[in-house]
């Protein structure tokens, strides 16, 4: 038998996940005491975040298993039966392990406001459309020198929100170039819809190269399962 | 050479598509009299919406075409060039013609709030996770009498905002029940991701039975390319 506490909180403080175990422990002990093996905290901790994301002081993973283990050592409960602690952290785990790399396909200016478009969506960067800006680096295609400026990166569907950046400083990247925005493992990989741009690739490093992780859809795989009249 | 003039606007107003008639029109006049050949005016209009969506009164697409018609009557410049009109009615030509059926599969009452989860997820009846709740009939799967209740239908994610519909009143559905929700056939099509559920399958009224349009989405769609270690 297991007992969950989960939270959607967006300041994952560390106050937070310590009145989870705490409260989890006490329900336990006053009303199941015979029966939890597991005590659940769910997920939605801070993983590895850079400081350009513009969050104050994030908790690290100790600092995070230091306030439960205390919370769990603190209880009586917890002491005598040693329950199995379970822990969710999906995003703070895997935020930070993959990249976009998304090639630039022009550039343009509208009332003083630079839009770089590329061959990607927001959905392959950060899928749940957040405003804060992910780090990123450009990857030129050419050595030609490329100015300052400040620019947002949007994406090649119709949609008004499909912003990957926002108002960004940095070299100006140009038609050809590639740019790669990281902290895009969380959900990307599950929430890139069959819209306009079909998912890309996922590769992984492999000795001194890269290894296939997913192919990149086509668009036999988006229309596979539709019925054409011929 | 085509002349655009799209909006996205909430109101979906007359004066909106009268304003950008009639302001192409003058663009044109102006500046392009002699190339022009195309006035497009995006979409974002209004389409069949039934009343219980709560949108006061909508504009037909009479209404539509009668402003519309009279901007370009107006203007000189139409009147001697006579310009193909381009319209993009997406969302209200698509909204209205496919339904959601999904299946229920369990009732749960937390702190008064009664939920009924189903086999889809929101991204299945409303990818842009407005809160208006669309139209909606119980299809029930006994004769057994069901007591009217208030509820919210969620779906069988693990997401906060998987809210198919928000408390709304009706007869409480039973787990093997279906619930079909209509004006489901904007972006739904295409705003589906692979996660957690799969894309249901489409199928259209053929004679007195249906034909299927889409194949239901199989978690071997879902994971066709990948690379899995042996």
């Amino acid at each position: 038998v297991s007992l969950h506490g989960h939270t959607s909180t967006t300041s994952r403080s560390l106050a937070c996940y310590q009145t989870i175990t705490r409260t989890l422990c006490e329900i336990a002990e006053w009303h199941f005491p015979q029966t939890v093996q597991y005590i659940n905290i769910g997920g939605g901790m801070f993983g590895d975040v850079p400081p350009e994301m513009g969050f104050s002081e994030t908790p690290t993973f100790d600092q995070y298993a230091a306030v439960v283990g205390e919370a769990l050592q603190t209880s009586d409960w917890a002491a005598a039966t040693k329950p199995t602690l379970v822990v969710e952290p999906g995003m703070a785990m895997s935020a930070n392990v993959i990249s976009l790399v998304t090639k630039v396909i022009g550039i343009k200016t509208i009332r003083n406001r630079t839009l770089v478009t590329v061959d990607a969506s927001v959905f392959h960067a950060k899928p749940t459309q957040h405003s804060r800006n992910q780090p990123w680096t450009l990857i030129p295609a050419s050595e030609s020198a490329r100015c300052c400026a400040v620019f947002s990166v949007v994406g090649s569907t119709c949609m008004e929100k499909d912003y990957l950046l926002t108002e960004v400083s940095g070299p100006l990247p140009q038609a050809g170039d590639y740019i790669q925005i990281g902290q895009a493992g969380a959900y990307t990989v599950v929430m890139s819809p069959p819209f306009i741009n079909p998912a890309p690739a996922i590769v992984a490093p492999h000795g001194e190269h890269f290894k296939i992780i997913r192919a990149r859809q086509t668009l036999d795989d988006m229309f596979k399962n539709y019925y054409f009249q011929k």
